[in-house]
Formats: structure tokens, sequence, C-alpha cells
């Protein structure tokens, strides 16, 4: 219940605009509030992007919190994966980079904040004790829309207001009257948790109001680097830099007074001011122009992005590219406040995978060589173990062209991959190896099985089982050996069992559609092996040795170091989406899951197996089931393949109504790249891929009345939900273009050829 | 004496293969001794390079001595310039990139070790005390020659071969049958007086027999990065690394057993091996390719340079580019042991500026973009307050097209500095700022007044321009507003002054020769403000403050903060290559001035005024004249000015026979990047330009019988020595082309027309 009381005071406070539900074909913009989720472990950020942009550019809370001083894993780091929590009073400033809603952090590239007053060039506290360069501010003073942030820094006088463009983060301040006038640089800030993960820096001043650079780090992202171009819409009156690491080096530089209005600037850790006059209310633009391949080529990102000052013009025009994108499902529902978590879900999924090219369509590969995408557009940001679940079947339905060109983006990473593997979670031109299984393979999987894109197929079976044969891969050449990945030589041993076998049987499906049989074949007894993980006795998924024993000492509430990997044996051994019917079979029949899954949801978990911190908190579990993560998020479709299909409709709404929600506390864990939405915009719509790389979905219960689909071939499917309400919940009947189909499941030819799909709801199961 | 001794020792060891001196037109290489300045000082390498090539692949000796564990400067790191020292007994590998006798201290990217036996990654004492990678060697077993290095190591009983083309060092090691053979790639190992310099390395193992890779540095470039592409004659059997800095990164790289046949290295500071087992007698190849650009850049150089592994055959075409580059001056002398100084004097001027650029003509450029030379050839390592005085003059005799070449890659690094700037002293895409003046203009003005090259005068002039107008550069502004550099508000302030006023006499000529007389008239009066440091009194240029007054606490002798820098009042003060006789009018006249000079080579200089660990050493001095460091080297020729042109005769024939010689030890100072062997080019054929930027060279002494150089225009210009003998130093007379001219100085065009130049001696002086 509280959750709802402060969805009605947000409402009331911040979002009054989005109340007036004029319906207007253009303006879903209205019913997004990018607030939803930054709070706690949703890890989104509030701030300025476009559609899949490369720059993220958003205020950054709480510095000190991130940044202990003895460089120690911090654990409340995990809360600032996205650079912002929504319980801060105190923002340090804006970066460019950041990632959206993922479970572990990167990125926060080139901080900027202005301030007025003493020059203050150490953002928390200074020696004297005193404050750093921080503000304070206050919600009330703060406003999001995508595209567009703004926010008083109360500290200053100075309003502040965010927009972008792909590659262009677009500032203007505006300043107070002040003779000292500052607009801090801080290479230094960085989202991490060691501190400080900065390799170089560097920075030259090109004229009085252009200056280019770039910074290496090594974070997560091992070898990451990524230049700059920043412009000023007035000239700096002065400038200079203070070095804030002991590494010593010289050339002859000490000859130079360098702190000040040099030039030049280079070093590990730097930080740079830029000074300015300015009169009461005056407006100070900033252009920063971000690039993976060299300072040039954020030039040429920048001119041919924003080569004006307008900074209207741009905000609009990222609103225009918004509506776009989600005008792509117009939706009506009965409860208005349902609009703004599905168009927000819908906007959180597409934040990621971004853009990451040139304008000129040139890039930092992974064998940090600079490539040119021909035929493609190329992305970056894989975070593949969530995202192949809903996300990019998603994809399939409302971005087929984008998901064409992320796939071909995997297909070029294998190239560049000196391991020949699919990429598992990469980012910025590096695989940080995150998670466990290939699941490129089931993007691609189900894109080929959706007739989605125009990639080269046999290179994309090649590179899959290319990436499926790395015997040095995280346990997989004792997965090959023993036909399943042995407890004692290997961490989560079932989990990657598991999810093997299911790449596998993806792997499979590609070979059979291009009718590579053989291999085909050699894939689907490959998928089989999930089996070999099956404890009949216990009826449990249950870690096995390498002599063939299960392992005795085993706890199947736990999440740790049971042979599963963020889930425990309840959830994580239900994983087997390429064969639902033979895992039911194997537990022991179709009534005795459905007990399963019904005690999975009602029972109690204890203290001991949360993890406030992590990924297992209160915020996202129903009983046993956790969906505040990912390895269970397919399990509330599974009584689909009961005989209480009713149930899975409870399950849905059930948790599409506990935990999602339009305020800033809408997402119950990490939204990890949109999966955790995209899981929501089907669910909404009334279906969802149970198993990607199938070409059908498994029927939940629509929340919507009504949605019209935007298809690229030009049609439209219109769903309809006839005797929709909150208590209707069940569905009677479906039928596509009038005629009646199995209420259970719904192919993706059925929605794709456009034409109505009609959703007969009704207060009681349908058995 | 002692020096002759030990010449014949050495000529009676590692060189008798040189005594057979039978005249062969296309074996200049013989008379080549890389060792020839190897030992204290000389800071050349004895590795194998060919002509003005990127790669210096170069044994590295005694590296205990050069790094401290502390970290903190070691005076000794500066006889390790370039990595070797005659005198030691132990080489730790083999490095890529070694300047040629340069008085500061960078490169040693990219050291190879082939070892047998344990596997041992450190390079002097492991924690057990035992001894590290190196080996033991003897000069018995170690040989030299032009494109070409061989040693033993005795240590593992392994022959190591070096040869090269420009781009790529090929190395061969012939092996004992070993089952434990080992090569080491130490990304670690650095030449600075900083340890260690890494910023970031990184290596992917490509397949079985090729690797590539890249080091960031931040030595005395302060963002320096190096690339290659190492191939393997044969597959290795296993490799690894290991990682030797405390730097945490991970991504979830820890899931991987790292450290052995991972095939992605990434990190401060490792050092990888490739393990092998060999054959008695058993050649294994490596071809390590260097690129600026990027891995794929080296391996383009790779495939272009050396596609095949045929080592004998890119030796003998590294010998040939020499005997191309030698063939140039062909002299004759007296004593045999000359043409042995002579040629590797000559050899010594060929070894930088280094080609900078890929063979698809991109480069990195000082702005830290790719570009790509049009119209030229990138050239680096400019160490240009040496190298104007006599080393790009002789390049205006026989490497015009380079030297056009580099004065193009002078004015791309003009157009690429932030500052607007020519070089200073730059290497690698760096600016290091060391040194004074600007005299890029020194050498841009001798190339236009001798007629040499194609480059954009216009440009040319503006990029001089530019440069003498940058106010925060080196006390710049002061000079400018002051008309000299005041001693209160900078360091070597005299020095300064006297090298602007040159330089901007320098601008003169080139406006003059273009026609901008009032951009002439400007610089003429600027070049002028040399006198404004000259004290009456003293009769010592002499360090002057702000408030007009000259220093009163002032040592003439002190080569240390008394307004000069690397030199004393007594030599610097004689700095006015522009206008010599008005200097010596200035310091009263022809014979107060002949005075002074006598005085200058004839005094004691005391203990306290040497420094045996840097310039300024007892081996580079007569008197208080100083050879050793480059302030000096037009002092000789200043006889010529007075009434006494036969002491200038005197003193080059002394310099060069004590100054010179064809040891280890035959360099009296830092070659300093050629210009000390230039110095000894031109002197042995008679003549030096004093005045570079001028049409003119001073007549001195010449010490071979005759000459006949190779011009650009297809000409040859016979220089003939009548009456030569070690007697016979006072020219008597000299004609060109059978008219006698002036004894005292020769034009350019007497030169560059091609003809006979002849030089009649006598025992006499001439009067």
């Amino acid at each position: 219940m509280h959750r709802l009381v402060r969805i009605v005071i947000v409402f009331a406070g911040i979002l009054p605009y989005q109340l007036i539900a004029q319906k207007s074909a253009t303006e879903f913009t209205k019913y997004v509030n990018p607030f939803i989720g930054t709070s706690k472990m949703g890890h989104v950020f509030p701030g300025a992007t476009v559609p899949f942009g490369m720059v993220q550019l958003s205020p950054q809370t709480n510095f000190e919190v991130m940044h202990q001083e003895d460089g120690s894993y911090n654990k409340k780091t995990y809360e600032y994966c996205a650079g912002y929590q929504y319980r801060d009073s105190t923002i340090i400033g804006f970066s460019h980079t950041n990632f959206s809603g993922t479970g572990h952090s990167d990125l926060g590239d080139f901080l900027v904040m202005p301030t007025t007053g003493e020059l203050v060039l150490e953002p928390l506290k200074r020696d004297s004790g005193q404050k750093g360069f921080y503000s304070v501010f206050s919600h009330e003073r703060e406003e999001a829309s995508p595209g567009y942030y703004k926010v008083d820094l109360n500290s200053y006088g100075i309003k502040a207001e965010l927009t972008a463009t792909e590659r262009v983060g677009y500032h203007q301040y505006t300043f107070p009257k002040s003779e000292h006038a500052h607009v801090i640089l801080d290479l230094v800030y960085n989202i991490y948790h060691h501190d400080n993960k900065n390799v170089w820096t560097f920075i030259r001043v090109e004229n009085d109001s252009l200056i280019t650079g770039y910074r290496q780090t090594k974070g997560w992202a091992r070898t990451r680097k990524v230049y700059f171009a920043m412009s000023f819409s007035k000239a700096f009156k002065s400038y200079g830099h203070e070095k804030y690491d002991s590494i010593k080096y010289d050339g002859f530089y000490r000859r130079f007074e360098q702190k000040e209005n040099f030039p030049e600037m280079a070093g590990k850790d730097i930080r740079a001011y830029f000074n300015f006059d300015t009169e009461e209310g005056e407006k100070i633009g900033i252009r920063m122009a971000l690039s993976s391949v060299s300072s040039l080529g954020a030039l040429k990102n920048l001119k041919a992005e924003i080569p004006q000052w307008d900074f209207d013009k741009i905000k609009k025009e990222a609103k225009s590219k918004w509506n776009k994108e989600l005008s792509k499902i117009e939706i009506e529902t009965i409860n208005p406040l349902h609009k703004v978590t599905f168009y927000t879900a819908l906007y959180h999924t597409s934040l990621s995978p971004i853009l990451y090219e040139d304008v000129d369509g040139k890039y930092l590969g992974l064998d940090q060589n600079i490539h040119e995408s021909k035929g493609f557009t190329n992305y970056t940001i894989f975070s593949l173990w969530d995202t192949y679940r809903a996300l990019h079947p998603l994809f399939n339905i409302i971005q087929p062209e984008r998901n064409n060109d992320m796939i071909k983006s995997m297909l070029a990473h294998h190239d560049q991959s000196v391991h020949d593997m699919l990429p598992i979670w990469s980012h910025y031109a590096n695989e940080n190896w995150c998670m466990i299984g290939y699941h490129a393979t089931s993007v691609i999987a189900d894109a080929l099985v959706k007739n989605v894109g125009d990639f080269d197929q046999n290179r994309a079976l090649k590179a899959c089982t290319n990436t499926a044969n790395v015997r040095y891969f995280d346990g997989l050449g004792d997965y090959i050996d023993y036909h399943y990945v042995p407890d004692d030589k290997s961490h989560s041993s079932v989990s990657k069992t598991l999810e093997y076998a299911y790449n596998d049987w993806c792997i499979a499906q590609i070979a059979d559609k291009i009718g590579k049989t053989e291999i085909s074949n050699e894939y689907l007894k490959r998928s089989g092996y999930y089996k070999n993980v099956f404890d009949p006795k216990s009826g449990y998924m249950r870690p096995k040795m390498s002599d063939g024993s299960f392992r005795t000492n085993f706890d199947p509430m736990d999440t740790h170091g049971q042979g599963f990997i963020e889930g425990n044996a309840w959830n994580y051994g239900l994983y087997v989406p390429q064969n639902i019917p033979g895992m039911i079979k194997m537990m022991g029949g179709k009534e005795r899951f459905s007990h399963h899954l019904d005690s999975l949801f009602a029972m109690e978990i204890a203290d001991k197996y949360i993890d406030q911190h992590e990924d297992i908190t209160r915020d996202g579990i129903i009983g046993n089931y956790v969906h505040g993560n990912e390895p269970g998020h397919h399990i509330p479709y599974l009584y689909n393949w009961t005989d209480k299909p009713y149930k899975t409709q409870e399950r849905v709404r059930t948790i599409m109504k506990a935990m999602y929600g339009p305020a800033e506390d809408g997402l119950c864990g990490n939204d990890d790249a949109g999966q955790m939405s995209a899981w929501y915009v089907f669910s909404a719509l009334g279906f969802y891929p149970v198993t990607p790389g199938s070409d059908e979905y498994a029927i939940g219960s629509p929340s919507i009345k009504s949605a019209r689909l935007q298809l690229f071939n030009g049609k439209f499917l219109d769903i309809k939900v006839e005797n929709q309400s909150p208590q209707n919940i069940y569905v009677q009947s479906v039928s596509v273009n009038g005629k009646t189909i199995d209420s259970r499941s719904i192919k993706h030819k059925d929605l794709i050829n456009g034409g109505e799909l009609l959703f007969l709801m009704g207060r009681q199961a349908n058995y």
C-alpha cells in the first residue's frame, strides 16, 4: 500500500503535467517519468539522452558514498551504477556516459559542473574542511522528461538544463551575475568500485571556447578510451587545471606555468576549470561530443549533430525522436497511471544497447583497432545474460532494424575477438565476461526464427559454434567432456549447465533453419545436458561432482555457492526453456510441477537469503520467487504448461502491480539494460517470449485496454482487451483476426502479420 | 696518448676485417664501427638499424644501474640513454627503439630476451636471490656492423643476431637443444630515469606464432604510444604472462587462468613469455614491426617490409641501404683509421631524425590524432638545439630530399601544435620542450637560403613568426618586451637572449628571401638584442636584471645558474653567429678577441666546474673550451674572423685528433642525434657551417686526402687536398675549379655546383 500512497504524492508533485492526459498521437513523452527506477536498485538515470544514443548526460549525486578513500569495494557503490540516487540531496556534476539499469558499474565520463564564487576543484571536502564544488538541490526544482533534464543548483544560483543528440551532450547553464563563474571539467570522477580507475587523461585548449581530449580507464572495461570535443558558447576569460596524482613525468613541462592558461594538460588525474564573467540570467551553453575513435572524430560528431547554438531546438528534436520510438506502441489503459508505467518501461527498453560509432561509421573495435561499420550501424553495451530474455525479442517486434544492426555488431565483435567468441557482456570495445552462458546465440536464433534481419546466417552460425567450443571459457571444456559442468571444477555449475544447454538448443535452431542438419543434431544433443544435473531424489537441479555424484552439502534456498549464480535451486532449477514439457515430466508431471510453482510463490524466505545491497532484495520477491533479477522472469508463465494457466494470469497481474509502478521506486531490481522493463511491456500487452529462439509467446493477462503496434512491414497490430478491469484478470478466450486460438500461446506470425488480437477477459478463471 | 694505444688494441681485437682496406666502391660499411661512442657519454647504440629507420634494435646492458628501486633519478641513468655501455658484461635483452646520442633518456620499447632452462621473468634478481633472466656476454663474441648485430648469450648458449628494415626488427636466435627454450617479451623494461614510466600495455595472441599489442608511456614524452606486431618463425608450444603492478582492474577476467595460454593480456606492467622445444642449433626468427598508429598498422608494416623468413636477405639489404648512404661521400685518407672515424661519424649522422609513419603514410600527430603524410615522408626525433648547427646543414648537401621532408614534418608539427609552434625537441608525437631557442627556424632558413626543398615558403615563414611570438614560452614574452630575457624572470637568461636573437635573424633571412621586407626588418631588429646582454665593463655576456642592471653575483667559469645553460660565459658568450664581426667589435676588436680565444683554449678549468655525469666532462674539454657539448661547436672557427685564421686550422685538427677516434670511446660527449658527428664530417672535409641560415661555410683544415661527394643534382664535388700530412695542417690556398678563393670561407654554390675544391696544405701557417 505505501507504494500507491507515494505514487500519488509524486504524481501531485513533479509530474502534474502528465495528469492532463489529453490524447495526442505525438505526445507520448509526457507519459515517461525518467525518475522511475532511480531509487535504490533500479540503477537507471534521470538525465538527457535520445533513443539508443551514445551520450547519456545525467546528474551524479552523493559522490562521497561511491569513492572510499582506501579504494576498497563499497557495497553502496552498487546503488550508483547510473550515478544517481533519488534520496540524495547533492549533485556533484553532470556526466556524459551512464549505464541504464546494469548490475555492475562503470562509465561516468567527463563530469561537468558549473559553480560561482571561490574556485573549488575538490568535489567533496577540502583540506580546510569546507564543502567541495557539489551543490545542494531539491526535487521541487528538478525536472526530467525524455531528452531533457533540468535542476536548480541551489548552492550557486545556477539553473542547469541538459539535452542531447546521439553523440553530443548539450548543457545550458543560466548563471547569476558573477565575476567568478566557473565550469569545472573533472576528469578524475568515475563510476566504479575501485578508486580510481584512470589510466591517462589529456586536454587540449584548441581556442578560447573549444577544448578536446580523452580519458583512458581500467575499470570494468579493462582498456577503455573515450575522446571528447567540448565547445563553449562563450569564450572563457581564463582557465587552468590541477593534478591529483603523484605520478612523475616531465619532458620539460616544468618550464611552464602549466597550471594556468597552458593549453595542453595531461596526467592520470586532472581537473580543469574555465572562468567566466556572467551577467544576471546569462546562459552559457556547452556542447560535449564523444567519440571512441579520436578527438577529430568527436569534432566531426559535434559539427554534424549540433552545428549551432540552439538549445531549445535540440531539446525539441530529442523529444521528437522519443515520440517516434514511443509511438510504436500506442496504448490505452483503464488507469492513467498505467500509461506512465508502460511508457517509462518502453523508454527504458530504448536506452541500450547504445550507438557506438562516429558519424562517419568509424568505431574502436574489440581488437583495439579502428574499424568502419560497413552495411550496419555499430552498437555496444550488450548485457546479454539479461537482455536475450525479453528485450531482444521485443526489438524483433518494434525495432527489427536495430536488432539486425545489433546482431551485426555482435558478429563484428566475434570477428575482432581473439577468442573467436560472440559477446558475453561487452561494452566500449571490451569484453567484461560478466555472467554466464553465450546468449548472443539466443539473440541470433530468435531473430532468425522470426525472419528478422539480413545478417549473414552462415557466418552467424559459425560465430555461434566457435563460441560454443572455447574450452577455456568458464567451464565449457568440462561441459563438453562431462556433459555437465562438474561442481568441483567450476563455480555456478548448475546454472552454467542449464544455460549452455539452452544456448546449444538455440544454435540447433539456427543450424536447422539454414539446413545444417548435422550441426543441428549435434547441438540438440548438447541441449539435453540439463538432465544431467537433475537429482530425482531431491527433485531439484543440483550440483554434480566430476565423479558423477551429487553434492551432499546443498541448500536449495541459498543463492550463494550452491551451484547457481544470482538465484537458488527453487528458482533457477526451473530453467529449461528449450524443453518445458520435458522438464515438467522430469520433475514429476504437471500436477506436481504446478504445486512446486505454488510453493515458490507462497513460501516465506528467511532474512539470511536476502542481500539488501545486491540482486536479491525484499523489494523484488514474492514468496521465494525473485522478480528483481532475471533467472526467474519466465517462471510466472510456466503454469501455461500445466493444467492451471489461469495461475500464470494471476501471477503476471500481481507482479505488474507489485513490482512496477509510476514513481521513483517503480523498479523492484536492476532494470538490467531494459530487460526488467521489457518484461513489463510484453506482460502488459498479454504475452511473453518464454523461449527466445522459438516463434511462440506464452499468453499471460494483458493489463492494457488496447494497443496499436506499428510493425516494420508497415502493418499494424491492434490488441483489444474486452472486459478489462482490475478484477477481470482471467483470459476467457483469445482470437486473431476473428479466429479463436489456444489461449496459452500465440505464434510470432500471428502478431507480425498485423490485424487484430482480441483478448476476452473475465472475473473467473477459465479452466 | 692512451687513446691511441687503445685504438690499436681495439683494432687488433674486434675490427681486424676493417684493416683489410681493399678499395671497393660498394663496401663503405666495413669502415663503420657501431661501437664507437658506446662508452661513457657518447650515448649511441651498437644495434641494428637502417638509415633514418624507425626501428633501432639494440642490446640493453646493466639494467640494474638504470632502475633504482625507489624510482629516484639516478645520475648513471644518463649514461644509458641508448641502453648500452661498452664496459658492461651483461645483457638483459634487445629493445626496438633507442635514441642515438641524445642528452636525455626515453624509449627502450619492447625488450625481447631468449633464454633456456627454468623460466625466469625477473630481469635482475629474484626473491630467492638467484640471477634474473639477463645473460653474461663478452666483446670477443660480439659483432656489430651497419644493419647487423651479433652476440653470444653465454648464460644460455644462445647466439643472438639482429637486423632490421625501416619499421621491422628482425631477431634470429640460435638455440641449443632444449625442452625449456623461452622468448621473453618484457613490457616493463624502459629507458628513463623514473621507474617506471608505463601507463598501460596490451598483448593479443593472434595465433600460435603471431602476437600484437601496444605500450603507452609517460616518460620524457608525456603521452607516448607504440604498437607492435611480433611474428615468430616457429609456433610456440605454450605462453603466459605475469603482472608486476598492484593496480586493480577486473571485468570478470578472474574467471580465467589468465596467466597461462590466455590470449589477451593487459595491465600496467606485464612480462610475457613464449615456450619452445628446440633442437641443437635450431634457429628461431622473430620479426617485430612497430607502428605509431595501430596494431593493424604494425601488421601492414610487417607484411610490406619482411613478408618472408630470410634473415640473411634482410641483413644484406640493410647493409646495401647503408652502403648507398655512406657512398655519398667517398674519401681517401692518409691514415686508414681516419676512414673508420669518418664513416662511423657519417653513419651516426644517418640515425636520426627517424622515419615516423606506417607504410601507408599514416602516423600519430602531435595533436594525438592519426594523420596521413601527403606529399612528404614524416620524421620524428628533432633534437634541434643540437642538430641545427651542422647536421641539418650536412643534410642540405648530402640528404636534401630528406631534409625537405624533415622540414615538412616540422610544419605538420606546427599545424598540429595547440601552441602554433614549430618543434623545439620533439619525438614520437610529443614536444618535450628540452633546451632553448626555436631552432627549427634555423633549419628552415638554411634550407631556403641554399635552395633546398619544395616546402611552402610562406607557410614556413608564418610557422616561424607564430613560434617567435608565443609569449608564455620560456621567457619569450619578456624577451619581446625587454629586448632581452631578464635574469630575475627566467633561468638561462643570457643563453635564451642570444639564441632567440640568432633565431630571429634566421626568420629575417626567410622573410627576406621571399620578399617580405617588413617582416625581415622586424626580425633583423630583434636579432640585434644580443647586444643587450653584453656587459662592456666585464667584457662578458652577462645576466641582466629586469631593472636594467647586470647581475652582481656572477662567475663566468660556472656552467650552472649563471644565466647560461650547459655552458659558461667564456664559451656561450661567443654565440652571435648572425653577426660575428659585430660581436668581435663589441668585445674589443679582432686582436683582443683572438686573445680571448687563445685563453679559452689554454686556461685550466677547476674540478668544481666539471660534472663527470653530465655534459661537461674532462673527456670533452680542451682548456676551458668544451667540445663535448654544442654551444661551442662554432668557436674553433671564429679565428677566421680575426687576423689569425691559421689558429682555426690548428684547433680543428687538434679537436679532430683528440675528441674523435675509431674506438668505443671515440666520442667525447653525447653524439646528440648526430650533431657531434656532423661536426667531424664537415671539419674533416675542411669547412663548417658557422652560421646556418647563411650560404657560407668557414674554412678549417681538412684531414682527408680526397673526397668525392655525390650531389643530389647528379653532379660530383671532388675535394682534393694537396700536401696532406699530420704536420701539414695549414691551408696555403683554396681554389674552386681552378680559381683561387678567399681561404677563410666558401659559398654553398661553390660546393653544390660540383667540380673541384682544391686545398693546398703546408707545414707553416699562412699569415
